[in-house]
């Protein structure tokens, strides 16, 4: 691509592709916009073809990371300056990301904390529902404190018996099977005293969608994300951003 | 991006953003796969701020062609080697793109044109539903012609009273009011002795998600495609395509 090609919002997706579809669709909602015109230009990489997450954070599988980066790159190349990574597992690497490949990089679970505190109180008890891999990696927990929220500790049984396999059915378009888990999740965490729960896996808004959260509040990570790439978009001009050569207009 | 990237799908979009998000939900649910890495690795240019391509038609206006075509060298320099358009319109410059950009590019009426001829008997009377853009190009009409269907005459009064507000209330993101527009085609075409409606236009589909068509045949020129990009990519082993280094592999 020409180095002068016109600034756009990159997505880093795949990861898995219907979760990727679901980032989208959530973006063009949060766009205010009558006309095509109005919404933001996106370039998108979405290949699962990529060394799987979570065992690589257990420390038992290849990186994923130059895989990601690639992506990245090739976003960059074709205009992007601000990217998000539609996947919260993926953010364990969101550091190493951001620097090697210059983009100004959302990071979701700020994002996803930010929405929190704009539903719930500060104090409250927070489900954090995400793969093993985005609880071990850790990034959620200083992002919830700075909100002085608290998350409920981790359940390997709610993971092993309700969401590692809400997760997989989603990967394989099973979405009946993925919201009989969801059902289940939800009761488990109301029972454990859940005041809010948060869909901090990118897969889990698809299981959950329409289910009647009987009085949780459900904060929805990928929506968060979205919204705020919308916010950073227009809030921040993008020919300003770092992809973009000083000068450079829409080739 | 490195010339030996891997081998992936390419998708111009952005005509809308949101029958982009549709085309490439169906193309997700179109894929045989219960695993990330068994779905088509796709790349996505969807950058709205791109000539009219309805007014260009009746030479009214500026030429998308080259923006287009941007979009489609920045997918192929990805590792793109097959594309498909998620815009009926823009298939009046289907030809020139090909050529230009060297990519297989499918084509979303021949795709179409095999969907119906799946559905209905030759000899079936078809509404072709689409910009007046689509009409005009008339890119449609020997793509039915082979499959000896029979389009309907070109309705101004329909264009103007239920298809172009459909349209614009889809890109607008006001589903409701498309889906009222819809519902008064649908009528509209059945009392004109439709057998089938094709929906040829990427924003009609939104509008026309679960309505009762009350026993005529609806197909769905997105989902065609979608389904075309799939057999494609199974058949046809994408490492041969044009453009792939000989010996390329993953980067």
């Amino acid at each position: 691509m020409p180095a002068q090609s016109s600034p756009k919002l990159g997505v880093l997706g795949g990861m898995g592709p219907l979760a990727t579809v679901d980032f989208l669709a959530k973006l063009v909602a949060a766009t205010p916009a009558s006309r095509d015109e109005e919404h933001i230009p996106v370039v998108v990489w979405s290949v699962p073809q990529i060394p799987e997450r979570v065992p690589a954070i257990a420390g038992d599988g290849p990186s994923p990371l130059p895989a990601m980066l690639e992506g990245l790159c090739a976003l960059r190349d074709c205009g992007a300056t601000l990217a998000a990574i539609a996947c919260n597992t993926a953010h364990h690497w969101h550091h190493a990301l951001a620097e090697a490949s210059g983009l100004t990089l959302l990071h979701i679970a700020e994002a996803a904390g930010e929405a929190l505190a704009a539903r719930v109180a500060p104090g409250s008890r927070v489900s954090v529902l995400a793969t093993r891999g985005t609880h071990q990696a850790g990034f959620y927990g200083p992002r919830l404190a700075r909100h002085r929220l608290e998350p409920l500790p981790f359940d390997p049984d709610l993971q092993a018996r309700s969401l590692d396999p809400a997760i997989r059915a989603v990967k394989a378009g099973h979405l009946d099977a993925a919201r009989a888990h969801a059902r289940e999740a939800l009761a488990r965490e109301r029972g454990r005293g859940a005041q809010a729960v948060l869909l901090a896996c990118t897969e889990l808004p698809l299981a959950f969608a329409g289910l009647d959260s009987h009085g949780l509040a459900v904060v929805d990570a990928t929506e968060a994300l979205a919204q705020a790439c919308v916010r950073h978009w227009r809030k921040d001009p993008p020919s300003a951003g770092p992809g973009t050569p000083p000068g450079g207009e829409r080739g």
